[in-house]
């Protein structure tokens, strides 16, 4: 079928090729002359067969203005998917607001980072029925080979709610392998500590995608020295312990891996000031001295 | 190749069946007469050929008498590999003692649950190259049959040790899975849990064996309604917080993980008292008697 | 100096009364007939000369009602002071919007439960420095006696902010002693629990007000058993975690503290349901079942 | 009463003060000659009139040693008095053995630090009745003039467990403060965050010594820019949260705040580095090299 795409950067651009392999007309738009097949939002409507479907895939801080210039060129009876990191709460309003000019709104989470043109993306989807049936040529596409790999998981939100957990815990798992990883490489018995990791592929509790990868990456560096240990975080792990607040979920797991990313891009902690403080107050432990 | 099995409940009945499904003469010694092959550790020994090998596979809390039993009918040039859940520091100690007999000790971490039999069973093995390259025809029969599965990850204790961070691990990984569940399932949003857990078995971060076990749980019960929240812990676990603290390791996850489990357990929380004691001393907050 | 009071619940009517015994000139409006120095907002903004002060102290779900409302019984000079448990940032729009028909806006955090009106209450304000001026005098006859329990946090919002900080705290403290109190419950070799507590409150480093609190709850119910161990949460709580994800600040303390009281209000635990079904799907381990 | 002390560094040679100003002849002995009073065990020994009573405050590694070492000198009748931090498990063991010599033993957990000279140090005792009685006269003059500030904790060991606790709960209290000064200094409207600390030692729910310590810190260095966020830990907080995974207690906050002094040492976090080495695998994610 036919799809506009609105962003071509990594994500985009990769799906658009994995789309167009599928036999789908794409016409992409992005404000990169090297990578987009149109000049404007404009242009890309008028290549586009009404009713039209196009797809958002921007970084998060332009998506609502990205949409809203969208809208402008669009027509009653056109959709529009977001599938970008937005947050979960925006969307019932965004498709709220398109939907009063009859243009239809799917949120979409998508996992599979770079490896996702190759393996498929899982896509998680948020929308009225109807809409997600007219988009499943796609989504039958984008997803994986095999018999997993998409949901359509509730209205309007639930797509980029259910990705925003999916992060949720996948901070929560990498930093169980992390804190495994420094207690073993602490070890005074444990000799083999890339060698544990690789075992565990098979036949253990614990092997899973993330295990494959970390094997991977102490292949090519088996202490991990060349690397600094500093962490980003990217919305959706801040959005799940804020949610977990809301609805009262004891959380301790997942937040514990959130704040460990904090604290790993402080230079110092003024916590731990005031514990070093306190300290010398009391005790007259000793402190070290900036 | 010959092997002495000394328990032959789930894990080392089944083990017995798959190394004779392997080729391997195995003959099992249990106190319970339905499953022994012989009557007596006595009579173990004397069915086997020396230099013998003997795997115990016995619970935690017997694996010392079980193993001092053992060696009273062995002989020099014997070993003994103890399979079982023992902590990674009684191991050395045992070693030493069975050393000064002539007899070699080596410690395997033992993964793979009630599905080892079928897809094979990981191994960690702790001791020297020398025991670990004797009984190397025993370990490729039990361990799956890709290239993983199998690590011989230092001296005497790392088998138990590694087996322990691999126990630490899972449960920060069951963990972080519980707590996206619980917030997938309070959201208002997700209309279809089970769906939403089924679809990231393929293309996502997080998919793995466990999640793939979630989702067969889900099927079985989309509410888990016929089960209570409570959860056992197994040594493992315990252990692997005690070294944490030992060798300041930061590990809030697998920590709270655990914790989790202790308060799963408990019908009040005596600090959730204090607490509940404490605001109606300043507060005049309301209380629940009981 | 003259002051009206919104609000003459337990912390509004004793401020009343403490204000009232320091020469103060109080009216005070309540819905209840029986608590109310006048029938009506608009009697209130008739008793009082301008410029008028009016402090508002009712629960945070109606604070913007009544504040709107007293808005329109006031005139342009008069100030509007919110000691409620108002989330900061309702405090900035909100000033703004009194702004614009030139009311002033103080938000002010208040501390000492029921203890205040004897004890005096600590009083957490944010807002213009000529606002603060003008309520001095109230604010030092409701502090206590002594050199503190009063600081100008900063602009408006600085107040609702400080006392939130506050609350945050305070859920760590009293969780940090909950704990501590578990465990010497739970220990075999204290035998007179209560009497260690009670041997804190002085010399220790570990003394404070909410260790005198404790002791005398230990007093009246030596084992806490008249008790449940529940507690709610009051906002200030949640907000602080919600600010700690926003400013990336590690915040595990405060966090599990309002963790565990989530969990204190569980019949049981939708996520440890998860473990124990894992737990059965890989090992066979036992559940418990409804 | 007459007393030997063991040990003369700040807390011995405080105590030796404090115990003469209040009138009980006290022979110290210290391998420093500059503040010893005997020179040797056994001077000291012949300087005590039998029953003696001798106080041993050495640092926990050498306790051991000394205690042997007194006990060679000393009679049956004569009691020993550990009031270093010793770990309460040492404390059977240790009771056990001097018993067999007819020597009585008592287990005392001291707080007070620099303070406690003046002050008074708070004494957390574990041991026999008759002990404690023949000791009561010494404890009267070492504790604080208050009601307070004393306990018979409960047997042999009892002493230091309270002692332990006390100290697990200072780290959990601390560290409450610390996040809270933390978020304070990054908010963007609190402009005076040393005044509001300052204004929460009178009225508030957080009051507190460590909080009178903390405006003491932020007066000298409002932005505690001069301290380094590092602190060491002492033993007591490793040993209570051994405890607690050892007597299935939950503890999220102490842990958390035991958690964050392991990662104040380290320059870099290795479960961090695996984080990074994770996410550049599955996403690409920019890295931070060394």
């Amino acid at each position: 079928m036919q799809l506009g795409i609105v962003g071509l950067g990594r994500m985009g651009g990769n799906m658009r090729e994995r789309l167009r392999a599928a036999g789908h007309e794409v016409v992409g738009y992005d404000q990169s002359p090297e990578v987009t097949d149109v000049a404007s939002l404009a242009e890309l409507a008028e290549k586009l067969t009404a009713p039209r479907a196009v797809w958002v895939m921007v970084p998060a801080a332009v998506t609502e203005a990205t949409i809203d210039g969208l809208a402008e060129v669009l027509s009653p009876g056109d959709i529009i998917i977001d599938g970008g990191n937005s947050r979960f709460s925006d969307d019932g309003p965004r498709a709220e607001r398109l939907d009063r000019q009859g243009i239809g709104y799917l949120d979409v989470g998508v996992s599979g980072g770079v490896w996702g043109r190759e393996n498929g993306y899982a896509l998680m989807v948020g929308g009225d029925q109807e809409h997600v049936a007219r988009l499943m040529p796609i989504f039958e596409s984008l997803k994986p080979a095999g018999e997993f790999g998409f949901v359509h998981a509730g209205p309007v939100g639930a797509g980029h709610y259910a990705k925003m957990v999916h992060n949720g815990i996948e901070y929560g798992l990498m930093h169980a392998y992390a804190e495994g990883y420094e207690l073993l490489a602490k070890s005074e018995l444990v000799t083999n500590v890339p060698g544990v990791f690789k075992s565990w592929r098979e036949g253990t509790v614990v092997r899973s995608w993330l295990l494959d990868l970390l094997d991977r990456a102490l292949e090519e560096d088996p202490e991990l020295s060349s690397l600094r240990g500093y962490a980003e975080d990217t919305g959706e792990g801040r959005w799940t312990v804020d949610e977990a607040v809301r609805l009262a979920v004891p959380m301790n797991v997942i937040a514990a891996a959130l704040f460990a990313r904090f604290a790993s891009r402080q230079d110092d902690s003024p916590a731990m000031k005031a514990v070093a403080a306190l300290r010398f107050q009391f005790g007259g432990h000793a402190i070290h001295k900036n």
